[in-house]
């Protein structure tokens, strides 16, 4: 308990600090941690490798281990990536709404930081880098908690920074690790409320979960996606190949990916067997209804589970159906409400869809794959928000901030 | 928790139908419902009269029964408020954001309803309009959970609006009150995630602090205002002694009035004994620290407890503090983060408190009375948010939203 409460306490000094610093100041203060990274890499590559081979000898799957993995270009990246961060508009201060009343009391709500962001997290280091940077940006000062399999690359990215931030305006305090990576302390990070403004989790479905049903602190739920792709009686074949193609195979390791294929039975008497096959040739998994197991034989019968199942991975849940409102209920049932795709030729269908589907971002023929912060625009990316308050979809650097009513009189009093 | 699942998923599928209606038949379901309630008065009354039975029975005290009274005059309140909801604009539909991508794609981020909105309160059972009424005009589907005191009231209410809306477009179902108040429909409404996009639980603090510790659904923290009025060394007396006196006194049980004050020494040496004799002749009691209690004999010492208590009644802790800083400090340490107040003709001075004091809503050289969606221009409020995701302040129609992605392509695909 000593580490996660004396670090929350610190954060949150170093919050209030950060109230007073310039956007010229978190700049500077995010090129000295580029620069140090750089300069760092030697020393950070040893411990990462320190991760590596103890993740080996304790049989972490060759796919966790690259995720783990560093090396010059990673490292290169992260450097490049914080200097697309600097060249984004700083959203702190911009004025949101602006009223002035009768008894001539002018107000403004304008942006301000959230406060400290609390961030758990799996493999992977370079969120450590991304969530340090991403809420220095926006004038937060943010406690990293990430997995025992990185600690040693952590422990190393984090002492950069903190050697960074010595030489900047910043105070260093805003950048704490919690490195005890225990489940206690997971746990006390939920119920922080004192120190803590919100809780971001990034990884798998079981993290995020956990974080939810065991979390006080305000937490913004992030990635599982469960997508569908509709194909609607009107969808012309080619397009609907294509898409399906894009959506399925160009990355089916992320989030924005397909998992499921809801056809509607008219279109998939003609076509279906041929997309099936050319699903099939790529090596996908199919798990069909009864009717699309009839209809191809190599189709596996999909349990009721298989419909809520994100893959991650070369396979397919397919199904039959009838109409479009049939598709779009089976959507909100099974879906995570992430990425929802319909390809149709019919403009009602596609309005209907969109309106009633329940998701971050619901297409009209386009791949589901476009669903990321920098395919947005956003030039940078916490995550992508599942959830309905505060940010949907996408988040980017404004994800990270509040909001705050500065009013401005000269005795104004209620009557 | 029968009634609480059945009536979560009745609400659930209400919110997907609303997906589909239009402003116009949400405003002629609003308008059916005033005219119901007006209708029903006799019946209302008559269910009214029997909770304020129970009540004197069970010895509830006179203040709260009087929050449970409904009357004539109430009732016309209701009326009125729900015609001025009508006239408002409807934000469901517009358009936060839009972007055309070089290959093609456009993208609207469009105003969505958030779905289904539970509210947990207390006493009022003009709560149980008031809310039904806003969730309806954004689109969502509502569960109410009042307390066992409004019970008869709450029903009465209820069954009102399920006659109006069975003339209306709009399903009956969207309007789901919980008519077992016992402990554990509040408990089960806490973990109702599957069919629950939001709590927002509106009453005193205990209950606020119930849900805010218990639930998984997301959370919309409302209401608990312990706000401070700093008085700066400069500040003009007349204005101090104005302000001071509003703030506190024009309407001591709401949560924007003040429940603390931090004075500069300097100031209080000249002028403090002339504004707490003013405040004690009001009949405020005053809590103050040692040297207001050496200077200001009728004052009584302060515990740490009164630095962190909203009286919401004639009563005041005072403080006095050396430095801007100080008040600034003191106040991120006490304060809940809802309205706070600097009087000085420093600008310099209100400029740091402003960027420094971590709360909704901060006033220079004005009374904190003015934190309310009305004098804020919303036309409605749903509550006054203290936290900072989501929505921060008075809330109004755009805090019960969440937005989607609607994108439009003909083909684009991810390379």
């Amino acid at each position: 308990m000593a580490e996660v409460q004396e670090k929350g306490k610190l954060a949150k000094v170093a919050s209030y600090q950060l109230n007073g610093i310039t956007t010229k100041e978190k700049n500077e203060a995010l090129e000295y941690i580029a620069k140090q990274l750089v300069e760092d890499k030697e020393k950070i590559l040893k411990e990462n490798q320190k991760d590596l081979q103890v993740g080996e000898k304790s049989g972490i799957s060759t796919s966790i281990l690259d995720r783990i993995m560093l090396d010059d270009t990673r490292i290169e990246v992260m450097y490049d990536a914080i200097f697309q961060l600097i060249a984004l508009d700083d959203p702190i201060g911009e004025v949101l709404e602006r009223l002035e009343k009768d008894n001539g009391l002018r107000m403004e709500r304008k942006r301000v930081p959230i406060g400290v962001i609390g961030m758990i997290y799996e493999a992977r280091p370079n969120v450590t880098i991304d969530a340090a940077t991403l809420a220095l940006k926006t004038g937060n000062a943010v406690i990293l908690r990430g997995s025992s399999s990185a600690t040693f690359s952590n422990q190393a990215i984090v002492a950069s920074i903190h050697q960074a931030l010595a030489k900047s305006k910043l105070p260093a305090d805003a950048v704490q690790l919690i490195t005890d990576t225990s489940r206690e302390t997971a746990q006390q990070l939920f119920t922080l409320n004192e120190y803590l403004d919100v809780l971001i989790p990034r990884g798998g479905k079981n993290l995020i979960q956990k974080v939810l049903q065991s979390s006080t602190v305000p937490v913004i739920e992030t990635g599982a996606g469960n997508c569908h792709m509709y194909i609607d009686a009107s969808a012309k074949q080619e397009l609907a190949f294509k898409l399906v193609l894009n959506a399925k195979l160009q990355r089916p390791s992320v989030c924005n990916a397909i998992e499921s294929l809801l056809v509607h039975q008219d279109w998939f008497k003609e076509h279906g067997n041929s997309l099936l096959e050319k699903l099939d040739k790529e090596q996908v998994k199919i798990y069909g209804d009864e009717n699309v197991c009839k209809a191809f034989s190599k189709a596996k019968l999909a349990t009721e589970e298989d419909w809520y199942t994100e893959y991650l991975d070369l396979a397919i849940s397919v199904k039959l159906v009838s109409t479009c409102e049939e598709a779009v209920n089976h959507i909100n049932k099974y879906g995570t409400r992430h990425s929802e795709a319909i390809i149709t030729q019919d403009n009602e269908h596609a309005a209907y869809f969109q309106q009633h589907v329940d998701a971050a971002a619901v297409y009209h023929n386009a791949s589901t794959r476009f669903t990321d912060g920098f395919e947005f625009g956003y030039g940078a990316e916490i995550g992508i928000s599942t959830q309905k308050l505060h940010a949907r979809g996408p988040m980017g650097l404004p994800a990270l901030t509040s909001s705050k009513f500065y009013i401005y009189g000269d005795g104004q009093v209620r009557e």
